[in-house]
């Protein structure tokens, strides 16, 4: 039964979700629009919401409300869950100074011009010392993190923020069985893709019609923001997705390599329909705030490849590729387009990776950042570091630190402990995918005659609308009645990959 | 001196500013992306940041802040201006009822939402009611701003708030100079003007070159907020310049017909010039934060007509019109050109409207709503009031409400009081002009060879740069040395339209 302590400190709540909305369009203008005379105002801008966010955080009346509110045995589940989320958060930020953490966002921020930089003179000694003090900074938050979690290693109680419920040695074990999964399977399809005729692959299209190839294929993931009058799909250096309002959720693409774009745009709107199609009545609650890599990515890497690299979505989308692309590729017939879009190639780039090789890209980062931690790598070593392991587990040469350990943002803008979830996300997903085709046996034909609807709405019922009721371990326990098992992605591999070649 | 109190005071209104930035990067949004679905939270967002406006405007704490510092006789001349712009906004919060306030906003938006669809309809009728809603509402708030300055006609007071020194009367015997003026001239020079073979201005031009045009246009007025990453110049419906931050301001155009494109570039970077020169060590104070219509709309018809439509700018800019337009009007010579954009052709739009009948479009609609908060007029004879004004000073008959009172934007959104700005602008730019070339004689010949910085320096100097040190009226006699008169205007347009036909 809701109380009116309760009301009140979910209103305070709903504040702080309205400020992350703000937050979100700052974002997008940021990344689609900001001319770069506004950059040094945005800064101001965005530590203004930052602040306006921690006054309500660190206030003495949030806290109390708190405190009353988690002695109220009265409160129902739903409720229940709605506190036990903000008294996480409210954990974290007590136990964090806010002098630590607003150095921290200043060097993310400074680190992150500094990468773009290094990355477009391919040295990465350029961003060192910036990335050092970076990670110290970082560092010394997890350390703080581990205290209050009663954890030993500052690595594992960042995984546990990040992906909750999730622990290093959990996610060692996982990735043990995927490496062991996956290093022969590369071997042998990566020898069976060399033989195939990839020469179409090069062509160019005009960027209108890459354009129009991300506008077809988020349509027919029900990418719904879409008036006449606006266009949301925008243009950006790195794609992402960004919320900027409940039902205002933006994907974003970039008109690089045409089979990029297609698939590019096709992760992205995965992270679409996630997030419009949360629990509309829950709008500004904790249940609707919170996400994980893990179930974050599993959506969007779902609708990349489990349907977006699918035999049943190419035989319906193959003749609005050819009428898009004007009879470019006429000469290439499905069977052929789809083996090459599937190909299996080893290689040194993470974003462009096929599904199989793609768990090994996280497992090398996964591992870097365990010893990182640890102190047993150091960050000068870390393009040695990361060279080695990409000959060892995939086999390839890296040429330069920025098709190597610059390629990804993600570690010169805080982003630690996250790449797993992209890894942990295919095996979700798969689970998921498997449950999906338990319980829609149909899903495959109506792929195939554009009706994107069996496979929409399970995830929509499952997932989406379930918002962050539950840690992702028990909701993938809860809708499938398993416990999270690399068993489905292996079994989806195999299947996918058995007659492909 | 400054002291404790004083900058106390100017940190709270800081954060007003930066809200208001805030308010502007949702605005833009809101023109070039809002996607349909966002519609209802970007409402919310809005009131959001007014809300937290309004609690400060309305806290103790600042009005107490306030007082003390209006009784602190040591402080200088600045600090005393940047008290007085303060003063006289929180007096006049004061005196509004918030609930007033927040139905009047909520009145306007419905009401604007409303008017699109009465405009493309053609149907006046359909947003009568709740025209009548928003007036009635805005009619309070013109009273108790009358009771305020003690002023007998809530129009004055409406006046008085939106470009503070003048009056009705006083508008009323400028505009008056100003009919007699332009009245026999209009019809004279649209006599000459109807020989003109005008027929090229039909001629279509590809979306491209239209930007292009755009772009070449906001260069040659030093728009600096280009970055080769970002485009800044916003594709909207109604072309509006939008501030961001202090150096992020942003002008948008429509990509109608090529004639437009031009001068309505050419009239938003007017705005943009003024906004970016504005004094940066006074950011986010008062004098960089107020601006009244008629100071606003006179950089804007600056650019857009003195400088946008001069011989001088076209001897410079025709190879460059001639060059992104690729020989589509090849066969038409500058002189023919410019006598054509400087037509002068009775027409039933005042954003078509040249230079010369503009100032009647004004008049007319001034006097309209003079009488409607007189009473004289009632709402639902807005239709015939308008079209009967628009037979008797312009000669020319509206075929619809469309093209009639439904053309402009300004009364369905609460912009009552606002358009005498643009004519008074046209005075004042004439007057300011007319100091300048005192000042620069080489103007010309610098325009001419594609260099604008004489003249953008003079209204940096003089006019962008003091931001809101003074009044309207009060700056153009410092700058000029004599009171505000139509002397210049008249003056300008004599001698450009003596040898143009």
């Amino acid at each position: 039964m809701s109380s009116a302590f309760y009301d009140s400190l979910m209103s305070k709540f709903k504040e702080l979700a309205m400020i992350g909305s703000l937050e979100g369009v700052l974002n997008w203008d940021s990344e689609t629009t900001l001319p770069y005379n506004g950059v040094e105002h945005r800064t101001k801008q965005v530590i203004f919401l930052n602040d306006l966010k921690q006054k309500t955080w660190g206030s003495k009346e949030f806290g109390d409300l708190l405190q009353s509110n988690l002695k109220d045995e009265t409160l129902n589940d739903f409720e229940k869950r709605n506190l036990e989320l903000i008294n996480r958060e409210f954990l974290r930020r007590q136990k964090l100074p806010p002098d630590l953490m607003s150095k921290l966002m200043g060097q993310s921020k400074k680190t992150n011009e500094i990468w773009k930089r290094a990355k477009s003179k391919n040295q990465f000694s350029l961003v060192l010392p910036d990335l050092e003090k970076l990670f110290d900074l970082n560092n010394q938050v997890a350390v703080k993190l581990a205290e209050l979690y009663g954890l030993d290693d500052p690595y594992d109680a960042l995984i546990s923020t990040r992906d909750y419920g999730f622990s290093v040695s959990k996610i060692s074990s996982i990735f043990e069985e995927n490496r062991k999964f996956l290093v022969p399977m590369v071997k042998n399809m990566s020898e069976k893709s060399e033989s195939l005729d990839k020469s179409f692959l090069v062509r160019e299209i005009s960027k209108e019609q890459k354009q129009k190839l991300a506008e077809t294929t988020v349509e027919f993931f029900k990418y719904k923001s879409k008036s006449d009058e606006h266009a949301v799909i925008g243009e950006v250096e790195h794609p992402l997705t960004i919320g900027c309002g409940p039902k205002d959720i933006r994907v974003t693409v970039k008109y690089e390599k045409w089979e990029k774009v297609l698939f590019s745009a096709s992760h992205e709107v995965g992270h679409g329909i996630h997030g419009w199609n949360r629990n509309q009545e829950w709008n500004g609650l904790p249940v609707n705030s919170y996400n994980w890599p893990s179930l974050g990515e599993c959506n969007s890497r779902y609708t990349e490849n489990k349907i977006g690299k699918s035999r049943e979505f190419w035989e319906y989308y193959y003749p609005t590729f050819q009428e898009v692309t004007k009879g470019k590729f006429s000469d290439i017939g499905l069977d052929q387009f789809y083996q090459v879009i599937n190909r299996v190639e080893p290689g040194i780039s993470r974003m462009k990776a096929d599904e199989v090789t793609y768990g090994l890209h996280i497992i090398i980062r996964f591992e870097i950042e365990r010893e990182l931690f640890a102190g047993k790598v150091e960050l000068k070593d870390l393009p040695q570091v990361w060279n080695d392991k990409y000959e060892q587990y995939l086999g390839v040469e890296v040429p330069d630190d920025t098709r190597g350990v610059l390629q990804d943002l993600h570690w010169y803008n805080v982003y630690w402990a996250y790449f797993q979830g992209y890894a942990l996300g295919d095996i979700m997903g798969s689970q998921l995918h498997g449950h999906m085709v338990s319980q829609n046996p149909g899903w495959a034909d109506s792929v195939r005659n554009g009706d994107f609807s069996p496979v929409y709405n399970y995830f929509v019922d499952n997932i989406y609308s379930v918002g962050a009721m539950f840690d992702p371990l028990d909701l993938i326990k809860n809708v499938t009645g398993e416990e999270l098992t690399t068993t489905h992605f292996h079994n989806y591999l195999s299947a996918k990959y058995e007659n492909m070649f």
